[in-house]
């Protein structure tokens, strides 16, 4: 009955996989998505990366899920519809959404193009739309979105690493610059080398920054340097190593969502040195305060981008050959994607072929 | 004998007050200090601020304290002597001393007029000058300093409510600028009413900003509210207020030294507020990430300022009539003040007035 009522809700057909409780597991779902209104694009899913935000949604591990759950938020497509009012895109092209398809228009954050932090930012997935709807991700074959919510895709950009820097891409983009950690000379870590961290350091190189990757162990630092180009590589468990650059760094991009100690971070910056926070640990983080006063130093956060600036991040990653490592599955190898996605195995990210896999 | 050898090391005799044990008790003391250098001035001592850190440096609760110690770094003075290359002051002049006396003139800080975040400060009393002495602070007659660690006091300037600024008013003025929470207008949360906190209420005052105090309990509203002259009083305990005022701040100086939940402040920040801690808590603080993330929001640290920023500060008090409110006291109260300053019994700064009541 439930799906039937999400099918018959709204006239566009559409057919994805969906989580239908805690276990998280997607199966096939049959639902339906609104007609394309005057400034919305209608677009063909083609490909849809994995995010480990997707992971905590479909189990509901920050409580706010409600199912059934159509995941994917890094999402690449091609129009085939376009309201009478669109300006931005014509029937062909290719197009991208993130984490958001809608705001409110009407607050200082939207009208400054931080859409990101509108206090009524709407999800792609797993949000309440302007309707009252709940908003089905890109593990689907169609979907609908407000034109101000998608971005052009350049034409040299491959779409299937393009797809994570949707979400992964602008979310650590965003910080280098806001945080101004995007000049040439800078020094710069990139705590996790994992989706973001991977992105965190090809962008920061094409800034003229120079990189170091900062690691629990020295796993990935043959990773680090030869094949991402990192500049250097910190074990954060060695306190010599860690002594040694101490005072070095104008910022970090800690993209670390599990708990951590943030101290040894702390030393690593200069003087009014930045440490940025764009993974979101669920209980809170130990915050020494004497280092931050006795160096001026700050804690700061930033999530995802604005539109602009996430259309400035496309254009700068295909300016700069900058794209995802990522593995490309089908869409029915998604559960043991996530399941592999836990473990940490993947390099960097999975992203699903849904044109061209995902069958009804 | 450890006196007289403090009394022979140098050339001038100076008399002052000292703890010589983890007690903290203070008594007085004979010893001498350098001779007036080129670039040095020397002077008498007139008021001296009682200022928190004293009493950790005077107990050793900081764990780098020296015995005897002469503690004082609020320090206002007239001019008795000046060295050959001596260019900013002559005899006569009221000069004013804070937290630091010396830094290394080389580093990226001292070349960014950052003296304060010098890795090499020395700070005014318990640090170690150039010539290997440990320098000892303003609770004493006379003291010698090389100029470039001295600003000129203006004239309209009342000594005794004037001397606090020279480490309570630069802690709370230096971040109001450097976190750009100077623009009028701004709504600016201040925590913590005591020798920081309302120097903060007036700066920011001063500069424009709409100003709100927020406190644990109501005992300081009338205070705040009439004899302050700040905006708006905010109880942190009552989860209503805090929640009314949720979104309401472009940033906060937060002046508190105890450990306390910065979790509630942080909700008080519009989207990019800032939190800027001035007071250091021994332990870590719980650092709540989703709402930094959320908001783009930052915590941050500030200590004291440096001297052209001193100057600066010490210049826009005389203009807009800015002092501490000061509670002026014998120099063998001292003690007692100290007593009294650990229960927060004082509105809001003990001033010795050295100059007339230090008697050998």
């Amino acid at each position: 009955m439930a799906e039937k009522s999400h099918q018959e809700g709204h006239p566009t057909k559409a057919f994805g996989w969906a989580a239908r409780d805690q276990s998280g597991v997607l199966s096939p779902f049959n639902f339906s998505r609104r007609a394309t209104g005057e400034k919305d694009v209608a677009f063909k899913v083609l490909f849809c990366g994995v995010c480990h935000s997707d992971l905590h949604m479909i189990k509901n591990e920050w409580g706010i899920s409600s199912y059934p759950v159509v995941p994917g938020h890094e999402i690449v497509g091609q129009v085939t519809a376009v309201g009478s009012k669109v300006e931005k895109f014509k029937v062909g092209d290719k197009i991208g959404v993130g984490y958001m398809i809608g705001s409110c228009h009407s607050c200082d954050s939207c009208h400054d193009d931080l859409e990101n932090y509108c206090p009524e930012v709407i999800l792609t997935s797993g949000g309440t739309y302007h309707d009252g709807t709940t908003t089905y991700g890109g593990f689907s074959d169609i979907m609908i979105a407000d034109e101000h919510y998608a971005v052009r895709i350049p034409e040299n950009l491959p779409l299937d690493g393009g797809a994570p820097l949707l979400c992964a891409g602008i979310t650590v983009y965003s910080p280098l610059r806001f945080y101004g950690l995007d000049k040439p000379g800078m020094h710069v870590g990139v705590v996790g080398l994992g989706g973001l961290g991977h992105v965190a350091v090809k962008f920061a190189k094409a800034m003229g920054v120079k990189v170091t990757v900062i690691s629990t162990s020295l796993k990935k630092k043959e990773e680090a340097l030869e094949h991402l180009g990192a500049h250097s590589f910190l074990v954060s468990r060695d306190p010599d190593q860690m002594q040694a650059a101490a005072g070095t760094m104008d910022g970090i991009i800690d993209t670390v969502s599990a708990a951590h100690p943030i101290f040894p971070l702390i030393g690593l910056l200069k003087t009014q040195g930045k440490l940025v926070l764009v993974g979101a640990p669920a209980k809170p983080l130990e915050l020494p305060v004497f280092p931050l006063i006795m160096g001026r130093k700050i804690v700061g956060g930033s999530s995802i981008g604005g539109m602009k600036e996430t259309q400035e991040m496309i254009d700068f990653a295909a300016k700069n050959n900058i794209t995802a490592d990522v593995e490309v599955i089908p869409m029915d190898y998604v559960n043991t994607a996530f399941e592999r996605l836990l473990k940490g195995d993947v390099r960097y990210r999975f992203v699903i072929d849904v044109g061209n896999t995902l069958k009804i």
